[in-house]
C-alpha cells in the first residue's frame, strides 16, 4: 500500500477505480464482466448462496410461508442487495466528488402480493414497489448532496436491474 | 410439532403452507405483504444488511472495483437472492405435486457493461442478462418436472422482480 487509510477520503482507494476507469479506456471490453453465484438446496426451504470463496448467504422462509425462519428470505435479499449497492454507490460517488461522508444507511421496503407465488391468482408474483430511505450525513452543501443523490440512482447497477425488464433464462436438466 | 420430519416430502412443512392459503382464501388481504431491510455503511465500499434478527448480510467490492474484497458484492447478491427463491419455488411446488427431490442446485450468471455505473456513459447500469442452470434429481417423470420447471419460473417473486421493471424510489434524508 502506497498510502495509509486515513489519508483515503471515506476510507474509498478512489486510485484503483480510477486504474479501471482507466483501462476501460485503453480497452472498452474490460467494462464486459460477467458475476456468479451457485445455489445449493438444503431440504425443506432452506438453501445456500457460495459466492467465490465467501462465507455461502443462507435462506430460508418464515414460519408463516412454510419454512424454518433460520434466515432472510430470496425477497428480503433482494432488498438486501439493493441497499448494499446504494451504500457502494454514494461512497464512490461522494468520494470522487470530494465530500466527506459521516454517516450512511439506508431503510428498505417492498410489497409483494403473495397470492400469485401461492398459485392462487396468475399475475405479477413480484415485488410491486420499492422504497428506500436514505439517511446520508455530510457537511456538505445540500445542493452538493442532492446531485450526488441523482447520480448514484441513475448508476445503480441493482436498482437499474429491478426497474428495468431484464432478459432472464431458466434452464433445467434433470441428470 | 404434530409430525416428524420423516413424514414431510422433502422436510416441506406444507400443512403451513395450507394453512395461510385458507387463511388468504378468508381474508384476501393477507397476501398483502411488506418485506423489509436495514443497510448500514461501513466505510470504504463495506455496508452490511440487517434483516429481522438475522446475522448481517455483509456487502464489498473486489479490489478491480475499489473494494477490500471482504464478502460479495451487490450484484452476486442479487444472482443468490433469485437462485434461493428459484429452490424455495421447486421445493414448494414438487412438495404441492408429491414429487420427491433427491438433489437441487442452481448454477447463475448475470452479464453487466461497467460503464454507466462508472459514469463512462449513460444508458441502463443493470444486468443486462441472467442466466440460471437448474439441476435437479427426482425420481419423478420427465414431463412432471417439465410441468414442476414452469410453474416455478412463472411464479418467481425474485424471478418476476427481475423481469418486470419495477417502480423504485430513492427518498433522501440529510438529517
Amino acid at each position: 500500500m502506497t498510502h495509509t487509510l486515513t489519508t483515503r477520503l471515506n476510507d474509498v482507494d478512489i486510485e484503483a477505480v480510477g486504474a479501471l476507469i482507466g483501462a476501460i479506456g485503453a480497452d472498452p471490453d474490460c467494462a464486459s464482466t460477467t458475476w456468479r453465484a451457485e445455489v445449493t438446496w438444503k431440504r425443506a426451504f432452506r438453501s445456500e448462496a457460495s459466492i467465490r470463496e465467501f462465507a455461502p448467504i443462507p435462506s430460508d422462509e418464515p414460519p408463516a410461508l412454510g419454512g424454518d425462519d433460520t434466515a432472510p428470505n430470496p425477497v428480503e435479499q433482494l432488498l438486501a442487495a439493493f441497499g448494499n449497492c446504494l451504500a457502494v454507490g454514494y461512497a464512490a460517488l461522494a468520494t470522487a466528488s470530494d465530500i466527506a461522508i459521516h454517516e450512511l444507511s439506508i431503510a428498505l421496503e417492498g410489497d409483494l402480493d403473495l397470492h400469485p407465488f401461492l398459485g392462487l391468482k396468475a399475475g405479477h408474483a413480484g415485488f410491486h414497489d420499492i422504497r428506500a430511505a436514505v439517511r446520508l450525513v455530510s457537511d456538505a452543501a445540500d445542493a452538493e448532496i442532492e446531485e450526488l443523490h441523482d447520480r448514484v440512482t441513475t448508476t445503480s447497477p441493482v436498482g437499474h436491474t429491478l426497474q428495468a425488464a431484464v432478459p432472464v433464462n431458466v434452464h433445467l436438466a434433470t441428470k
